[in-house]
């Protein structure tokens, strides 16, 4: 039995965590996070594919890489630490190595991660005493974890965690998660900050490939703008506290434990997808009838990165005219000739296109559908069984407003 | 000497056109327009490479490719007659039929444009009146031409053409253009519609051939907001009446008509993606320095169809962050820690990076850049000597606002 729990990354054991005000950039809020296992763990991190890495990156890269174990990471919102050169480089590093001291672990063991404007250097006094004064602070309690997914927020209007349960070897096992969004977001990896932490206990290479394998279908599946970040990171801790025998091989439960990791990664993806900078819903779009997955995600990537397509879901508007033009565009061949439509969300759902042509629908009942806060558009393309969903938000005035002037 | 000249698409000699409200969609305004050769004309076109093609584009591909002489366009704004399945493709049969029969030319002869909302279908009995209010009104003057440019309008907030003058065999040769733009405007091809008349004689096979290349360094260098529509169109007539020696081989005339050709599509172009929906400013990238033409059109379209680059230029904020991301996600290789970049306009020219850090410039200075109607940014790659040009323009309230209910 998989259930849902309440709390973030201190719900699985020996997991802790503390937030503070460092006062990097923001004003009034706590703005840096920590995350500390109480026994090392094995790691397993996926990163930005875009050519400019921020400093961040690639020093958690090689720490995943180098196999090394690891215990804490530490967090700062405001700035990212991206094109910075050999300075911000540097300040990995002193981060780190300040975090190894106060926490009594080694420094090749301390995971970093910033999101933010990209361009300027950190204030590594700031960061230095920020670490000083979350220490201390350390706890494994739900309220840890909530303060923490609040202080990596950005333009984030929510904060956003979820954690299940579910049962391995007779053991309790649990894995908790945070992310933040909102803006540049289009991850291949995304910033895009997810952290996920288990106890369970499993190999390095078995944690690596799950989660390898579960981004395609969870984080990567995500645009809120089209822009892939340079900072985009997602690590997945592991430390074995839930006790179970550790799992080695495939099977019976590691499956169980991809599926529970599935749950948390498209929680938390979707959470992102919906909290999108200014988004007013979340737009899912669902292919199915597919000749192969690779197929069905690039349409339904398409139609979720189309500027027209959110302009019209922000407009409550079944323009499914754009829907369709997108799909054209995705680069994928199919029929538009034998694609059927339908719109769908609490409010029901409505089918709007047969065979490539508007059906005789409600217009009225198509704007009560999309009025709702969680829109989706299934297209069936009737070419397999393949199919794959996508998830973004629409495009608001707010979206502009926020990122003509996010320096600011 | 090449000279521009005012006027359109009447510029060139033997060219007329006419216009009139034929109620299609818009109220208190022109929607439909008439292009006329007094005598047949070579043509050549480039359409959309969306699959979802709508009817009028299927129409003028099969008119081009068969080598029939051609010498009427029709064209409509308000509905594009995409989606329309075989009731859509006849009503382009029933158009060419009314054209031929007023005109008393080959319906094989008439081309047809749509431009507008998907999915209705065209009001035919208002399209054949509309052919029959324009045929007296035929003329070629330069008013008829601006006219025509007005009625083909749909979110544009200005009327697009442009004239040039040059000679041929000591003759003098003229191309004259107009279009529409501004929303779903991503071309490979792009509703972008453009409509360029010559009086050169020159070759179908040349024709077809400096169109082709031409468009590539022009509309297929612009994007409004990477929508690539299911109905962009560029048609060229030449009806040969400059009296100039038919060019029928490469050389110095067909090398000046390319030149000509590339400055009134260029020219156009612009004026597409400086008006595209709801924007404030046109915002061009030129990267230099590249290894190769296809690197810098890569990076080149990535920053400008970049929304977080282009609300960023909407805020007149400096973000070059953002810049160097886009190219960075591009899919071509480049080293970061290499690339120069300049901010222009008419207010004057500011270096902004150094080999990928940020040099110490007044941001002062570069929002005055900035506030410019026409800004450009500037990357110097520093791997060899290719470059490319590309067109976009700023993300707008207004840009959200036109798109949340363009259909009703």
């Amino acid at each position: 039995m998989m259930k849902q729990i309440p709390g973030g990354v201190t719900a699985a054991k020996g997991f802790q965590a503390a937030s503070c005000a460092a006062g990097i950039k923001y004003k009034g809020r706590q703005d840096m996070a920590l995350i500390y296992s109480e026994v090392p763990c094995k790691s397993a991190g996926t990163f930005t594919t875009n050519i400019v890495k921020a400093a961040p990156v690639k020093w958690d890269r090689n720490q995943v890489e180098s196999g090394a174990a690891a215990q804490a990471v530490v967090v700062n919102a405001g700035i990212a630490n991206a094109c910075t050169g050999e300075e911000g480089m540097g300040y990995c590093r002193q981060t780190a190595e300040a975090a190894s001291k106060a926490l009594n672990i080694p420094a090749e063991s301390v995971l970093v991660a910033s999101t933010g404007v990209i361009g300027m250097q950190l204030p590594i006094d700031r960061i230095r005493a920020g670490i000083q004064m979350m220490v201390p602070e350390l706890g494994g309690s739900l309220e840890k974890g909530e303060a923490a997914s609040k202080a990596i927020m950005t333009t984030d209007t929510k904060n956003k965690q979820v954690a299940v349960e579910f049962e391995v070897d007779g053991k309790t096992v649990t894995i908790g998660g945070m992310c933040k969004g909102s803006g540049m977001i289009h991850p291949n990896m995304c910033t895009m900050l997810s952290f996920v932490t288990t106890d369970i206990a499993i190999s390095k290479e078995l944690l690596v490939e799950a989660l390898r394998e579960d981004i395609k279908d969870t984080y990567n599946m995500i645009s809120v703008d089209g822009d892939t970040s340079t900072n985009d990171t997602v690590l997945l801790l592991a430390n074995g506290m839930a006790g179970n025998a550790e799992i080695t091989e495939k099977g019976e439960d590691y499956e169980k434990f991809c599926k529970a990791l599935n749950i948390v990664n498209e929680t938390l993806a979707k959470k992102m997808a919906g909290d999108g900078e200014g988004c007013t819903a979340l737009f899912e779009v669902k292919i199915v009838g597919a000749e192969s997955k690779a197929q069905a995600v690039t349409l339904a990537k398409s139609v979720i990165t189309s500027s027209l397509t959110k302009a019209a879901i922000f407009g409550h508007d079944a323009n499914w005219g754009r829907i369709l033009c997108a799909m054209g565009y995705s680069g994928a061949e199919f029929d538009p000739e034998k694609v059927d439509l339908f719109f769908e969300s609490g409010a029901g759902r409505l089918q709007i296109i047969e065979n490539g042509v508007a059906v005789d629908y409600s217009e009225e009942e198509a704007t009560k559908i999309l009025s709702e806060p969680e829109v989706t558009a299934v297209a069936d393309i009737k070419m397999g069984d393949a199919s794959a969903t996508a998830w973004g938000c629409d495009l608001t005035f707010d979206y502009v407003k926020i990122n003509a002037d996010y320096r600011s």
